[in-house]
């Protein structure tokens, strides 16, 4: 939906909650033929409540078929549709190690790698050293590079990825990258792909130099390439947008940071499941919108661990009268994606989502469950980024569309 | 779906093998109230069985509410929206007689009609004569029409209706149609509409000369028109776009050449289901896709033979068990559009779907028919160009979208 529309036909404001629950991965499937999904294992007792008086369906985050990385992903849930609001690799990577990105910073991710003595990369990927390598090359580097009038940050990600961030006057990140995708030959230069990014492609230029002598002499990664120059996007923020005070609850960077992205607050990361619902509660009056992430549920779906994802949506359910009681205008519970335990990874199958509100149309399903939402009154693969205005329609806050 | 987007995320390959089994106008409609559809009354245990371990729902080809023809209806099928790749009526027309059309042929779609003495045409069809009329028209002109420096053929279609092909050098088929679409004025120049028509649209010219002085003495058929001017178009190859050795089963030419149009390729046309299903044990090891299309099921729907479009199905679902021995990753079983017995013609009523791959999540529908299909996983009147993004997800082809 175009923000243009929804920002004119906002209402003013009202004394509306929407508290939008994200279960990350929270999308499954069975185990073996004839299996539940994890969601449909899980005892929910509170989940299957609420769903009697609600209105459920699956989502999809880009597109039918595609599976979604979690930037993307939580875009969508936010209103924005990931083909049209795209981010570079390189604020990605800062939005993941909780790097604090300013608007003229720009950043790329990075790999170590290996050259040989003519230097010609032999490995992209250094043979994918451990973190801690990847820890210490940083440090060195950050200690050893020098260019005048810019500051160099490093920071490592995991095994040999980084991320590089330039801070300074002037900058623009339309650059093109150092790495050659195959081995056999040398890294290439970065070059300026308009007028406006040539003092940042110089600037990279003088990094690589540096970096290459300061690794020169380390084994295996002597090298370095760079990739997806990026600056913080230029966006409509959600705040503004869709006239919401809105505050991002987290326990993970790459979540804190796409809710940054947008304009949202963020206080620091919550340390458990319980810190994050006392940060609602103690917010509750400040703030409109509130995005509360549960991260665990993804992480076990990369595990294929069916047991543990199912007992992680399981406490969330303990943890649902908390919220209840609040008694938000608005509550949607979903996931971001699928990630089911049976395939390990995150994946294109539509994801379970529940509205509650009192205006909402119930849909007679009673239950919180991939095959149940199938039947439910949102309908079947619909665009996450449909999420907001129907959350905005609920509390009350769209006037009608002419009159 | 955007093309670059899927293109982006091709995996880069992998043994899996995507078969689209397509039952030409498989959707129906009851004959009297209360009554089952052709699908729903036909006995299927296999697809019934197998429709239990896959994800069903009912797409569309074009757009809510439009009838399909066969071309666009196939082109949606493979993935190609057919707003947006529109084929001319001209090529059409070869593809449909298994015509060789080349790069730079000019094609048309022609009608023998009838004019006064004055030049004026009287009925625009010619009394809707007899296809063995129009073969010996289309002989006598193939003969008698010389033109120096490009080659004319005609070919009979149906009734009074023919295919004409120019062929020679630099020709562009941006031309005006001759038919006026009323009776009682003479046929209409055929002109450029750009510049680099104009050699074709004077060859044009020159042709309904000759034409006219050749066909004078016929009765009732003594004159032509001609319209739909189009040349083969210049689109993004199936195979390339989606990374996937393709091949067409068909029987009748209308969709061997659609399938040739998107770059599959085309073996000799099959003569029974049967050998459909012996060629796609044959070239199994060879190709990534498969496309098979089953014609009489639609024959059957146009000639409103309720008995004998129900056993067409039938004799498919005895065959099921053959394709299902190959062990197919990805078996999407669907019609490209309905043709109701109760219509006797094509319609726009969505179509009932079935894919079946290891990774689908199932739905707990086990029946393959319209309203069980209603209830499935993939939802109701969703676009039949979304199939392939969803092939090539289940088939673990496609990457995930951002980080």
């Amino acid at each position: 939906m175009d923000f243009e529309v929804i920002h004119s036909l906002l209402a003013g404001g009202n004394q509306s909650k929407i508290v939008l629950l994200v279960m990350d991965g929270l999308g499954g499937l069975p185990m073996k033929e004839g299996g539940l999904t994890e969601l449909e294992a899980a005892k929910t007792p509170n989940m299957d409540a609420l769903a009697k008086k609600s209105i459920l369906g699956l989502h999809q985050g880009i597109r039918t078929g595609i599976t979604p990385g979690s930037g993307p992903a939580h875009l969508s849930l936010f209103g924005y549709d990931p083909l049209k609001y795209i981010v570079g690799r390189g604020v990605l990577s800062a939005l993941g190690v909780d790097f604090d990105l300013k608007k003229q910073d720009v950043a790329a991710r990075g790999n170590f790698c290996t050259v040989d003595e003519q230097g010609r990369v032999t490995d992209r990927r250094a043979g994918r050293i451990p973190t801690e390598i990847s820890e210490r090359l940083c440090t060195i580097l950050n200690e050893k590079v020098q260019i005048p009038g810019v500051e160099i940050f490093l920071e490592p990600e995991k095994e040999y990825r980084f991320l590089l961030v330039i801070r300074g006057e002037g900058l623009r990140g339309n650059i093109t990258e150092t790495d050659p995708q195959v081995v056999g030959v040398t890294p290439v230069l970065a070059e300026a792909l308009d007028e406006s990014s040539e003092k940042a492609a110089s600037i990279v230029q003088e990094f690589v130099r540096q970096a290459q002598e300061v690794l020169k002499n380390e084994s295996p990664a002597n090298m370095l390439l760079l990739r997806g120059f990026a600056q913080l996007p230029d966006w409509p923020m959600f705040p503004e947008v869709f006239g919401l005070r809105s505050l991002a609850i987290a326990m993970y960077p790459m979540y804190r940071g796409v809710a940054k992205l947008v304009g949202m607050d963020c206080p620091p990361a919550s340390m458990s499941y319980e810190e994050e619902i006392d940060l609602l509660e103690e917010k509750w009056g400040g703030y409109d919108f509130f995005f509360v992430h549960i991260k665990k549920t993804d992480s076990y779906g990369e595990d294929g661990n069916f047991e543990n994802k199912v007992h992680e949506i399981e406490k969330v359910d303990v943890l649902l009268p908390r919220i209840l009681a609040l008694d938000p205008t608005v509550l949607i519970i979903t996931g971001d994606h699928s990630t089911p335990c049976a395939m390990k990874t995150h994946s294109w199958h539509p994801v379970p989502v529940l509205l509650n509100a009192k205006m909402c149309r119930p849909d007679g399903i009673d239950k919180f469950g991939e095959r149940a939402c199938l039947h439910g009154g949102l309908g079947v693969r619909f665009p996450a980024y449909d999420l907001m205005p129907l959350a905005l329609a609920h509390a009350g806050r769209l006037e009608k569309f002419g009159a």
